[in-house]
């Protein structure tokens, strides 16, 4: 990978042209930057109509699949804060989708649950869900998916990181 | 993929082994945005004794590639909104590594620049971001790398995404 050449800053008109991104658009890890954007644009289109974001998302698949689990289990694993997954939470429970109980065998922690239309909500999603998937994989096509896919796995192994960190910069 | 299954939301207790994740760590777009959160966070370590965010770098090698262009094109290419993008170059001003000047075609607008110490500082820049790349590509395998840069590419076409925006959910 070439270094970044120091280029003397000439204060003569530049060209109108295309930018030179210097190798840039080629590191790995701003090319992963550009498709993950890509891909939560697309989640965002995809779940649109479901006012559904990617991390409330995933907070609804893993208390479908683990109903009664500790809210500090659930922000563990998807690496959570847990100041941002109270808020996540208080916003699901306000839309009657998924609540909070005190735990049998810990009354001073919290079991999550879906609500009943938690449950049917959860039928809704497929569909979308699909939608993004399918919208994803044409991307790439779909013999190179499962490579993809390991190789990501590869570079995310050793987290969880914080799904919800303001990484803008 | 199989689809989200709702299950029965019991009130039994549940047990304390790993959680189920139901299809999601095998999702595209979980797997971008995990192995994506795993790249900043390596990036901030690789850049920590330069004090430097991802973002930050991308505008530093865009401005030392292509010096007078206006701060309207940096920041349209890398995605940045205006807003953000002002207070980016503040703190790079601040730090004395980039500049504003008034454009010589157009004194309304602002044409960007390295500063000397800037370009300086690009020289230091080399080995923190030949550290990171080499800890992605270590992570895939260097035979992998040129078709993972591929297929993300292909991913984040269409774009130029907000690079910047507090994408948290």
């Amino acid at each position: 990978m070439a270094g970044n050449i120091a280029r003397k800053q000439t204060d003569r008109e530049p060209s109108d042209g295309p930018l030179d991104f210097g190798g840039l658009s080629n590191h790995l890890g701003y090319c992963l930057r550009r498709a993950q954007l890509a891909s939560f644009q697309n989640f965002r289109a995809s779940f649109a109509a479901l006012d559904l974001r990617p991390t409330q998302y995933s907070v609804l698949v893993l208390i479908n699949n683990n109903p009664g689990r500790k809210q500090s289990e659930i922000a563990a694993a998807l690496g959570i804060k847990r100041s941002n997954f109270v808020s996540l939470m208080d916003e699901l429970e306000r839309r009657n989708l998924a609540e909070r109980r005190k735990a049998q065998s810990d009354r001073r922690s919290h079991a999550l649950f879906l609500t009943e239309a938690g449950v049917q909500f959860m039928k809704k999603l497929d569909l979308a869900h699909q939608h993004h998937q399918d919208h994803l994989t044409a991307k790439v096509g779909e013999e190179n998916s499962a490579l993809l896919i390991e190789l990501l796995k590869r570079i995310g192994e050793g987290g969880p990181f914080e799904l919800d960190e303001a990484d803008g910069e």
